[in-house]
């Protein structure tokens, strides 16, 4: 059964070393953020991870969760208490505000906690993400009296929450969504209509769900420009807390899938199901978009977090598994064969995930600091730069990162041969449940073309301006010499590849709409691996500033980092250019057929 | 669920227009080989593959294998009388030797209809693979005596097969295995001894199974010369072919792995079974690899019937779900949508997915064709030159063909978003299926590393160079205008990168051993898109030769082929040039960490 011992050093080099949350004071709660804190948030998120949630992993994968007759879900055996200690550990509301029983930690820390989260157990993850979104909606649109009702529970976790967006037609294109909501004179509307894959629609882990459901108000315009956001709860709430009777929401069936058994993926029926609009009638997406970015960002989140636990044990079994003899002689004369690290290409594997885990989570705690700008900062100008940044990246981060959590997973997997395909080694799990983190919240595709059709263009392009213009300046005030040289160029070369890229689709795209669509894959990964690079000369640049006062351990933490960032740039970003040459080829080729040919 | 339609078409177009076999009457059986008897047995096997396997699919996943208590196994219902059809319609003996009751038909056609068997049942598929490369062990390294003993009943598939080299603490490590041969006084042997991951080990489809079993003769040499092969049957054969009692072999357990559920993968014990040594003492080595080349061709194989009913299936949903609008104008203004086959990035993965699957199996009939020149030409220039191509082709089928074959899998289930995810509709178990493939018959690094350190340098590197010449001189003399030089130059680039990467390889591996093992994979991968670009470059050359005397559907049939050809080249292609910059990036940062930096 696989193991895992929370990154908590990685993490912390990226906030102290590479980021400086030291010279961030300026935002609200920062300042309060000393390393001990954090140190000791990470320690104890550490320890509910590695030996709570790490062992509940594989039987949540065999056990699934389980509808009964009544249709009411069973979670797996041992979810319940685990997520008990949760909540009441606090972690549901930890970047939450105070006012609603929060402890308002910054977004960065919550980002890595999710990451510990993610790596022990993604189905018993998917349980607080859901609900935190969910919340971060109600906080962003709902009313007074909502927010009053609905949010101190389910920041505690007393109450959990879910997002209710997809029908069986209706999947990406949520314009055609069918589910109807009908206004009755007391204010509320009844809701009805079928929604499916509904992560947590229906479990025993809470005492109240609090549904947030997209519906078409009676008459309302066709399109998303006619959909609303409804709050639906499970048991509907008394003004003082208490719950009265069910309300018309009930889970149909629980889906057989590839993964994530642990989290039960609901086909709920709504059958003139009281429900209670959120924010304005007709801007549903407006108020759905907070919940989704929350979950994208989750998302990439995930795929760091499963490549760590697929790395940690791909390498354990490298070091030891005995077979074969290393190509430059034998290793270990006195064993029967050396460990199979002594081989070139476990190496490579490992050394890929290293390289994409360790640049992913950079990009992870980067974005997180700017979260917290976005949310906290009094500077109305660094507000609008950090928005700009989170809408330029978060698509990247949510399909790139989960493009590499899966791949990840698929090397680990590989490095235990025949026995990664083995269901007790718990190799084959981390593919499976990697595999919808490239799906959900906006399958890759979706992400891509939300980048290259919408990020790019916003405001006159101004967020891809200014990032590409910090990466250059960055670039630029780097020592050529010194040994910076053999990371900073090959970066510099993959930026301007990217930037050609972006004056590329700018250009085509004009007399073909297609062209975007046609080159949106490959310019996100493009975009992705040049972003990767420049996080890893900030993280090389801060271990040379780090290395001469290092020693013992950390001397070779520090080494390992370097020799990292040129794996990572002499063997990954070459890719950068092949992307480049594919998008230049155009849409001419992928479109031609005829859609019968097909 | 799935459907499936056996490409009869695009085999018969390479068997026909490509490779021209009516150029080869010269192979010993196939001047037999008209059109018609081509065409006949094709859409028999088809037959056999839609309407029985395909069915049987999903059945086999969700059902498995099942033990007994008495160690006996039952397979999934229907697989028994699936196999009885497929028995008795002689499909499991249909390339054997007349001799021995079999059908006597080239390679190149039992090829394709392993292809379809693969796309419609790869559990099933394994059956049939396993028995056909112990049976073609046992005719290359048997006695007369054993041979007769056998033979019949597995050409027939009254009894099956079995391949056991596999011990849990030797799997790539042949050398280290530890299964002992007691030598008997009556020329037998006593086998002892557990084997894991043995498929289809045990099971209730055949009157007996027959295990090749790789152990060590006692006092034999250590290491890889020290192991022989026997034949260990089930139930020890009478000399007329009846039974006589159970021999000790036992099924010990069943495995619980990510998939092909539908074939048994079985640990094996021997205790003092009783066996007979096949071909020479400490030889068993040579004759493993003759099973071994014949499954991993399969391998390869089955990577593209894999990406065929992956990819029909995908095409099928792309063009039915309507979801969103295509970004150069509304197509179907009647609908409420357009079908998602509008969307470029829908047409990116269904044309990548088209354009390896094409590309794979031009490989795998030209192979097909070499391979019966190895078997039957009385040339013996031919047959040499025909061997050396199995040599090096072989590892490149297997592991290309096979990360081809799960890559393709995994795009075919994206294009069903969240519903890919679902159990149902049966993506998600091609990626669980094709995911084995590049694991067993040795993982796809090990493939890497037998093209890279043996098979280049074997007799002085003839068969590289052979094939380097063949390209290179068939580029050289197709016309660089008429439209063929969009192909040729792609092909020919990719060509210069893999010579130049050969070459460095040979420099720098003698100096560093581990530059070759560095090395091994990107140039694997490298050698393998080069092939594909010359397969398209040969397929083009044909269909342009056909694409003036057709018409209707085979005018649209030989247009696609030029449209997915420019695909290949302009978008799969320029990866060559990331693979060569990284080949020649060298060893260092990949091997560079100590041990315990991991």
């Amino acid at each position: 059964m696989p193991t895992y011992k929370a990154p908590i050093r990685d993490n912390l080099f990226l906030l102290n070393d590479v980021f400086r949350i030291d010279q961030h004071a300026d935002i609200p709660g920062y300042s309060e953020m000393t390393p001990d804190i954090i140190e000791a948030t990470l320690a104890e998120a550490a320890k509910l991870s590695e030996q709570v949630l790490t062992p509940l992993n594989r039987i949540g994968d065999e056990e699934g969760c389980h509808r009964h007759d009544d249709g009411s879900v069973t979670t797996p055996k041992g979810f319940k208490e685990a997520f008990k200690m949760f909540t009441e550990g606090g972690w549901m509301g930890m970047s939450a505000p105070a006012e609603f029983g929060g402890q308002e930690l910054p977004a960065v820390l919550s980002g890595i906690v999710s990451e510990f989260l993610a790596s022990s157990n993604l189905a018993f993850m998917m349980f607080s993400v859901l609900t935190q979104g969910a919340s971060s909606a109600l906080l962003d649109h709902a009313s007074t009296e909502q927010k009053k009702l609905y949010l101190p529970n389910m920041v505690s976790g007393k109450w959990t929450g879910t997002m209710n967006l997809t029908e069986a037609h209706s999947g990406t294109d949520l314009g055609i969504l069918r589910t109807k909501a009908k206004p009755q004179s007391d204010g509320s509307y009844k809701i009805s209509g079928t929604k499916i894959f509904i992560s947590a629609g229906e479990h025993d882990m809470s005492e109240n769900i609090i549904h947030l459901v997209l519906a078409r108000i009676e008459g309302a315009p066709a399109g998303v420009h006619g959909i609303s956001l409804f709050v639906v709860p499970k048991f509907i709430p008394n003004a003082d807390g208490s719950l009265s009777g069910n309300n018309n929401v009930s889970c149909g069936s629980i889906e057989h899938k590839m993964g994530i058994h642990g989290n039960c993926t609901c086909v709920m029926n709504f059958d003139d199901a009281t429900g209670w609009l959120v924010g304005e009638a007709n801007h549903g997406l407006n108020a759905m978009f907070t919940m989704m970015n929350h979950a994208r960002l989750s998302v990439g989140i995930l795929g760091v977090g499963l490549s760590e636990v697929a790395y940690q044990n791909a390498a354990a079994y490298a070091k030891d598994r005995l077979q074969g003899r290393s190509l430059s002689g034998v290793k270990f004369p006195d064993k029967i064969a050396d460990p199979i690290i002594v081989h070139p290409d476990v190496r490579r594997s490992l050394m890929s995930i290293r390289a994409v885990t360790e640049a992913g989570r950079a990009l992870v705690v980067w974005t997180g600091l700017r979260h917290d700008i976005a949310l906290r900062s009094q500077d109305a100008k660094a507000r609008e730069a950090a928005e700009d940044h989170m809408g330029l990246i978060t698509p990247i981060i949510k399909a790139f990162n989960s493009d590499f959590g899966f791949e990840n997973a698929v090397m680990a997997q590989q490095v235990y041969g025949g026995h990664g395909y083995i269901a007790d080694n718990g190799m084959e799990q981390f593919v499976r449940d990697a595999r919808i983190s490239q799906i959900y919240e906006g399958a890759n595709g979706i992400q891509a073309l939300d980048l290259a059709s919408r990020k790019l263009s916003m405001n006159g392009g101004r967020a891809v301006k200014a990032l590409f213009s910090e990466v250059d300046v960055y670039l630029k005030t780097q020592p050529d010499q010194d040994g910076m040289a053999v990371y900073i160029k090959p970066v510099r070369e993959a930026l301007s590849r990217l930037q050609q890229a972006t004056i590329w689709i700018a250009k085509h795209s004009a007399e073909n709409h297609d062209e975007i669509g046609a080159a949106s894959y490959d310019y996100l990964r493009l975009f992705g691996l040049t972003a990767y690079g420049y996080m890893w000369c900030r993280m090389v640049e801060a271990a040379r500033r780090a290395r001469p006062a290092a020693n013992g351990d950390m001397a070779q933490f520090l080494d390992a980092k370097l020799t990292t960032a040129r794996f990572f740039v002499q063997r990954i970003l070459p890719e950068t250019a092949a992307l480049l040459t594919r998008i230049e080829a155009g849409a001419a080729s992928m479109m031609e057929l005829p859609v019968e040919a097909f």
